[in-house]
């Protein structure tokens, strides 16, 4: 099965805005063995959407297209679609009654433009918007399968995770080769560490593996192909293959697939019912804005102090004057102070405490930018660890919280090897 | 003059690498006023680019193409291209000794297919590569230029930046019609609603317009076009056009072309000499992350407090625990206690508290998810109030950090009316 992506809206063709959609839905469709041979983006021009969509519908089994569903005269994609496929535009009562209800919820009322919405290619499946007024549809016709989508991502994903994704798996036929994909994440280790450690286990047979660099932590992407009738051998191959990937890395290894940082490290707060607390200084709030990412936090994130000056040190958290001026705000008895400091005000049984210098000034020879001290406060004590971080503002910040949360997984870890 | 991007590589259509180039370049030619009529993505297959090359050159007056330029046998973009415009492919002697020096650098033996890297379409103007092994070129043909540069990010940005843009420069005629853009950004404003109160000024003269959503404000992109000895007119008329929409919005728009909320924010804070605390619920860090985003933020920013338990809000912010009881930690009450209590306790000029459900759960008939209160403490007093977001768990934290900025905003801006 082939397909093809088309994304169109100007936004994209003016270099403001990203097309990551097109990413993700390759990613998506991959994995399931459909083999996507090209993405096209196109302006909201008419003229040239209908020839990249007649062109794409000519040579492709199944046709995904992002955008150009709004209320404006210049979204045109259903409509080009429906002439294409030679296939009328008509109304969608369900989803003009979801419309209405949309602007009721927020109290405005309706702007007619956007009745348009609600109009699809004769013979639609429409798929839901919960998030925004654009429904997404799918359309047969001739054998070929368009699926319009719309373009802003946190609208589009979750309506292909929901609607699409089900749907797809019950088109692809069984022989179809599929590519089992595992992904192993680790913090803490470069690209080229991890490829020396690895060594000759890069090159397992039957199975490809790639190192991918994200921000923050590096990903260890395993693939074995199979139909779906082998697909248990290419299960088990992963196996195999991510024991002895974690029997060299050990613990560097946080996660797999769709396990994060922050995921993990709430689980296991949570499955060993501790409760955390945050002091902040060069994260800024970042480190609780992630400890609070996931619903259900309040479980175990009690709250934080953001010590951005040193007064709200001294004062909230009780930081040593005499410290701050010898030590200074970035140290490693701060940081302790710190993480001590918000534990016994808050009164939970870990905290966490960030201090360093997140660029791109206020570095020095002895304080160069990237520098930050973690600490950690736990009822055995309070420790503090030096980093060194590279890159711009955000990415030390981004780091630091990683960081962190690494350290209060790492502790956990050890207090039960310790038990 | 059109221009049209070209990316090959397998790599971007399995989705494992997201193509930021396509991104990179358009803005860039933008920038020149160049239009960029299409991206295409295509993969390593002989076939689908000579294709895919043909019809881009075929209907484009400048191509670009990204990757394609490695040592194996499946990299085929310049040969392809020659054979489309009908050229030789030649060995440049000069290139080959870079490359020979490259690999005595590292201590390595050349391989004998990377010189295939070091041949080209007779004619080329070669782009040295210092950072990997491919060198890019230009082509000229009957009025046509094909603009060659390697796949990866890191060595196509350093090659375009030091020897495409200055080319493009020269060959940018002075007549070329330029694009000159303004963009108003909107907060507290919907697509639709926008429209409405603009009306007739969506079709100006000479102007195009359109409407971006993007997370959590709105975008008005005005573009004018122009050529280099008529610029002074284009800005004139955006000038004009800008008037006449503030006058329609007023301090819904918030900023314009690369300013941001939090940018505008911090700039007015230093500006008046006013610092600014913050106390923060459901959005548990975001507020401080954002308020401390960039540099010298320390300036205004002194801290805060995350209460993200009721214990927090009650011990560090001082939160009357009967309130609690009676109205519930989102409530009118508990966000005015959390903003005056941080205002008193970190001695700020200003202070802002958030407090909502963001969900997906802890909703309630009274109390859906989504309901946020925003307090704003003062010199003047104590205030807050009520908003009701829509989405996902992370839009609703998004749209409550950008909507409190706001609120620091409109105070800001109100007492200066006020003077």
């Amino acid at each position: 099965m082939k397909a093809e992506i088309v994304a169109t809206g100007t936004e994209l063709l003016l270099g403001e805005t990203l097309n990551t959609s097109a990413h993700y839905l390759t990613g998506k469709l991959s994995s399931l063995g459909i083999e996507v041979d090209y993405h096209t983006t196109v302006g909201d021009n008419p003229d040239r959407l209908e020839q990249i969509l007649r062109q794409a519908i000519g040579r492709t089994d199944l046709l995904v297209t992002t955008g150009g569903l709004g209320p404006t005269v210049d979204d045109l994609t259903k409509e080009l679609v429906a002439k294409v496929l030679d296939l009328k535009m008509e109304l969608d009562a369900f989803s003009l009654e979801q419309l209405k209800q949309f602007f009721a919820r927020r109290k405005a009322p309706m702007p007619l433009n956007n009745e348009k919405q609600v109009y699809f290619p004769t013979g639609s499946k429409i798929l839901p918007n919960p998030i925004g007024t654009a429904p997404g549809a799918i359309i047969k016709k001739n054998g070929k399968t368009v699926i319009i989508l719309p373009g802003p991502p946190f609208e589009m994903r979750p309506m292909f995770d929901t609607y699409v994704w089900p749907e797809l798996q019950r088109i692809i036929e069984p022989h179809t080769e599929r590519m089992n994909e595992r992904v192993l994440k680790v913090f803490g280790m470069g690209e080229s560490a991890i490829e020396e450690v690895l060594g000759e286990l890069m090159s397992l047979p039957n199975l490809t593996m790639a190192l991918l660099a994200k921000r923050a932590e590096m990903h260890i992407r395993l693939v074995a192909r199979s139909s779906q009738t082998t697909s248990g051998e290419a299960s088990d191959a992963l196996d195999r293959a991510e024991e002895k990937i974690r029997q060299r890395l050990g613990d560097k290894i946080f996660g797999r697939d769709q396990e994060t940082m922050i995921g993990i490290v709430g689980q296991t707060l949570r499955n060993k019912h501790l409760t955390i607390a945050s002091a902040e200084s060069c994260t800024g709030g970042l480190l609780g804005a992630a400890l609070t990412q996931e619903p259900g936090s309040s479980e175990f994130y009690l709250g934080g102090v953001v010590s951005y000056s040193n007064s709200v040190k001294q004062e909230i958290l009780g930081v040593n004057e005499d410290d701050l001026k010898k030590f200074g705000a970035v140290s490693e008895e701060v940081a302790k102070e710190m993480a001590a400091g918000v534990r016994s005000k808050v009164g939970s049984d870990l905290a966490i405490s960030t201090t360093g210098i997140a660029g791109p000034d206020g570095g020095s020879d002895q304080k160069p930018v990237g520098l930050v001290y973690i600490g950690l406060a736990t009822p055995e004590g309070v420790q503090a660890k030096r980093f060194q971080f590279y890159g711009e503002r955000e990415s030390v910040r981004q780091l630091t919280v990683q960081a962190a949360l690494n350290e209060v997984r790492q502790h956990m870890l050890n207090s039960e090897r310790r038990l």
